[in-house]
């Protein structure tokens, strides 16, 4: 599924091969895979999504940083250094991970006003570790989750992976709507049913690049616990917030009943696959138990390479370089949107992060229209992918972080002229 | 449990600190966590071995290779010029493995005469990450695997995590039993069992340091077909042969039933956790599903840094080198267990990787042996690690790849002293 953040370098010939070649294999270990297995979503458009890497494709379907916009010669030092105090970078390193990076971490929470200990700290491979982990250590076959709609894919994936009933609650400009989570978390009650935890990316949201007020955040901790149940929250883009100081991570408002997740990967470096878990001590534990199953222990290299290069940098200035570089960014793709998009087409204005949220008229389907889009060499990820029960259809994710800024609004102009014929033809058909 | 494999540097006291501060914490999320959760072992002698890092400590409990043996330099100048050509270290990778990886990879298993395409193969973090995935894609709760005993601890927590039903079949001086295993299948089919797969380390075993004969890696090919079953072969330690050619890998038998787990950890480095798996067509699109959940892709930076410093490195000479320092290892601590460990203890005489396998008389437990050991500055693994029902607590595992070379005498005086005590104190309570 999660392919199109950074497909490999494959041409529209060779994806045919793959598949035609793989239509040959009957699979006759079928009565040996696990039922979770069956709940592993594949996509239908992984294979389109594969030649997006093609130079001639204007990818609008990543959610990668700008990596450019680093210190490379910096980073290359950083590197050429890591082992001058002997091989250290080479060996295991403990489950909980690398003891300074964990050190360092207390601090950049305590910037958001998370008070903790290197000890409550668990290193992942990025934060999408730390969202396997959780689904592994609550989820049993059927247990219901709560999250927005949309939400994350590669969250909703890894929760599907552990077969969990996903219910998901709509948002709007103050993001997830917490009356409705109210009435939900009410039904499931009477049902007898407690939610493993409520999944939410509260700032500059995947994919919809929308943020959940401060009223609403304090609601949803009352909320929790209320009902018995943890908070799971998403920090991946808090730091990267374009007008003002984020809003207050929820992990403040209610410390000991939340996990928090944060990573690397959008700040400085996906391709490290660094991220952290802040966690109440009882499933730190458990987390760890599970980090240890699943491999060990993180790469002790780029732990240290995370570590140094910090060491090094004022957090303060480098955000603020990153933040410059996609609020242009950001500027350039709203411009293209409402310059070329055709009446009916809706889209989010974020205030930081990554995305922008695209919705067509609901006769629409963002999915079947891929293949057109990448005939017309712009690439997106369908909305479909952002929900577990299939809806969003008429939706789309689009990225303005990661391709050539000069690219932006030629790919988005490429796009509109492919929603609006999808519009014609539409208009053609009914009459 | 695998702490001990490196761990954090603590000390008594600390260790001491948290689990005091540890016993303060009442779990209330314990009615959220899944069943799974439950059979996450937890190490009793976690804590014990956290304390081996201390200088003062011989630590025979690890499994990590001897890392100074590598060309430092060389490293050092491949991490410094690994960007040369733009950030895409730092970037995303596919989630099945950076392609100039897997395309030596193919080169690397011609070397054992497994036949294979990029396509082939997924990369894992550290073989670890392999072990965790085919646990997760075949393994029910109470699903059957085989698997030798004693076992990899890593592999048997890895399968635990998904609730295993693990039923270990003894090993002798040719390695695994296949007539206990032909009748432990035939056993399993009367009952409408098939267990999921056949998991075996058949050279250089992890713990013992056995070897599977190549009449038995033939049979055992055979069973598995008969018996509708895959085999899942971890050859981690293979290419570390210390006398003659490594015998064939199971693979070579039979590609089409065998799921391959290859590592570089005790070949190069651990710290980097990059490994392979081999696998059927059908069973890799699986496993690319559950690697996508799991954490999106495996590190772009330490997949680079593998391939860079094998491109200019030749495999022959480089694991001759290795092969000669661990030959030296392996006599010194077979030497010292001659000249030291009193009658009643036997150990194995590995022909290749990591570890010896000692038994104590029936009457002691390795486990409760070790706070002792610890007190007389050495440490090993207890044999309870390697057996899932709690079987094996006479035996230890002791390793001689990581630790100072002169040491090993030592330690293993150490070890035995604490051994011959607990012996007479048990003939002395007998009289």
């Amino acid at each position: 599924m999660m392919l199109y953040i950074n497909a490999p370098q494959t041409t529209g010939e060779q994806v045919k091969d793959q598949q035609s070649s793989q239509e040959l294999f009957f699979d006759k270990w079928q009565h040996l895979y696990s039922d979770r297995t069956e709940s592993m979503r594949s996509s239908e458009v992984r294979d389109l999504l594969a030649v997006t890497e093609r130079p001639d494709i204007i990818a609008l379907a990543g959610g990668a940083p700008y990596t450019k916009a680093l210190n490379l010669d910096k980073m290359s030092r950083i590197l050429g250094e890591i082992m001058k105090d002997g091989p250290a970078p080479l060996n295991y390193g403990s489950s909980e991970g690398y003891e300074p990076l964990r050190v360092w971490l207390t601090k950049f929470m305590a910037d958001e006003d998370v008070a903790c200990t290197p000890d409550d700290i668990v290193i992942t491979d990025g934060s999408q570790q730390g969202l396997e982990l959780v689904g592994k250590i609550f989820v049993n076959p059927g247990d219901t989750i709560i999250a927005e709609a949309p939400s994350y894919v590669g969250a909703l994936n890894a929760f599907l992976s552990y077969q969990a009933n996903i219910i998901q609650i709509e948002c709007d400009d103050n993001g997830l709507k917490i009356d409705k989570v109210a009435e939900e978390l009410e039904q499931l009650k009477k049902r007898g049913i407690t939610p493993r935890f409520i999944y939410v990316i509260p700032s500059f949201q995947n994919p919809s690049g929308g943020t959940m007020s401060l009223a609403r955040r304090k609601k949803l901790v009352k909320l929790a616990r209320a009902y018995n149940t943890l908070i799971v929250e998403d920090n991946a883009y808090r730091r990267l917030s374009f007008e003002e100081e984020p809003l207050a991570s929820i992990k403040t408002l209610d410390p000991d009943n939340v996990v928090y997740l944060g990573t690397f990967s959008k700040i400085l470096s996906p391709g490290l696959r660094v991220g952290w878990v802040v966690a109440p001590r009882p499933i730190r534990e458990k987390l760890i138990f599970a980090k240890q199953a699943a491999d060990l222990c993180s790469s002790s290299l780029t732990q240290r390479v995370v570590t140094a290069y910090f060491a090094e940098t004022d957090m303060k200035t480098h955000l603020k370089k990153l933040i410059g570089i996609y609020i242009k960014r950001r500027d350039k793709m709203l411009n293209a949107c409402e310059e070329y998009f055709p009446r009916g087409v809706k889209w989010t204005k974020p205030k930081g992060g990554f995305f922008v949220w695209v919705t067509l008229p609901e006769y629409l389907d963002t999915t079947n229209m891929l293949a057109k889009a990448v005939e017309q060499k712009v690439a997106y990820v369908p909305g479909k992918a952002f929900f577990a029960d299939g809806t969003g259809r008429n939706c789309m994710r689009l990225n303005y972080s990661f391709m050539k800024e000069s690219d932006i609004r030629e790919g988005v102009r490429r796009l509109a002229e492919v929603v609006e014929q999808e519009m014609e033809l539409y208009r053609s058909l009914k009459l």
